[in-house]
């Protein structure tokens, strides 16, 4: 089966869920999904429902546990390049049929590593592989090299109320 | 906590996705979803993964396993109604914290049944429960409800280059 490179984006609520709902529907089919976390150090729920339920998708983290506020530190550089190195390996080696790059979008607008990596890697993926990428902010060369490209925009939103983030819901 | 309506609409890939992929970040936070599929009436991949591995998640479909093409007959109707009816129970005894109808915006699109049958339900949900309706073509009445709205926009999509739908990737 022929693997494409598909790209959630925009700033409506979505993103990740979209790829960890096709992690879901990869594994009911029995492919092999792995899903790397950039940016995100943090335990959220869907992460614990993976670890504990579902055995066919690995999921591993290359942040910090903290949002980046204004500028990233060394350390934020730091991890989300040995992130990068990470997935490599793991692309190139076709083992998983599904890829997940989550907030890797948010990495290159942070410029954790450059543009031209990322690109590189997308080329490389062995031709089976199915690449997901996601991340507000994504640069017009990732859209140009996608095949498929939804951008999740936001129309309405309770935030824009007040409410906080909610256990189980938003995290 | 406070349960508010979320909608995810759009032309773009990713709705149901999304939808199930809260249920998975749902699952691992311990709430209890619960998942009806308007319209849709075939076993998906992300069915499977959910009855075989999540407990916490009850999936049940209302369709009757072919898209209607243009006009529904009146077995998809009555599918419908009857999905209604027992999405209304299941809504309305607030056992389930997490609520997701599945292609109710396309049921809605069809006629299968009356918007106002829909909206009287929205506002009679339990204050708790967390409702998330997919499908394209939300209509005005149903965003200016919700609390939250996500447009999923196609930017671009390998089906443009007549692709086939994979096992695992699209279903």
């Amino acid at each position: 089966m022929k693997g494409y490179i598909q790209v959630y984006t925009g700033n409506g609520k979505g993103k990740t869920t979209a790829a960890f709902g096709q992690a879901l529907r990869a594994e009911g089919a029995g492919l092999k999904v792995f899903i790397g976390q950039f940016v995100k150090g943090k335990t959220y729920n869907e992460n614990v429902a993976i670890t504990k339920y579902l055995k066919n998708i690995t999921i591993k983290q290359f942040g910090l546990g903290c949002f980046i506020v204004n500028t990233p530190t060394e350390d934020d550089i730091s991890a989300a390049r040995k992130g990068l190195e990470e997935m490599r390996k793991i692309i190139q080696n076709g083992k998983h049929d599904v890829v997940i790059m989550d907030e890797v979008n948010i990495a290159l607008y942070y410029k954790l590593f450059e543009i031209d990596e990322l690109i590189e890697l997308m080329k490389s993926k062995p031709d089976h592989v199915e690449l997901i990428l996601t991340g507000r902010y994504a640069p017009q060369e990732i859209i140009d090299i996608a095949d498929l490209v939804t951008e999740m925009k936001e129309v309405k939103h309770y935030y824009q109320d007040g409410i906080q983030a909610r256990e189980g819901i938003e995290f």
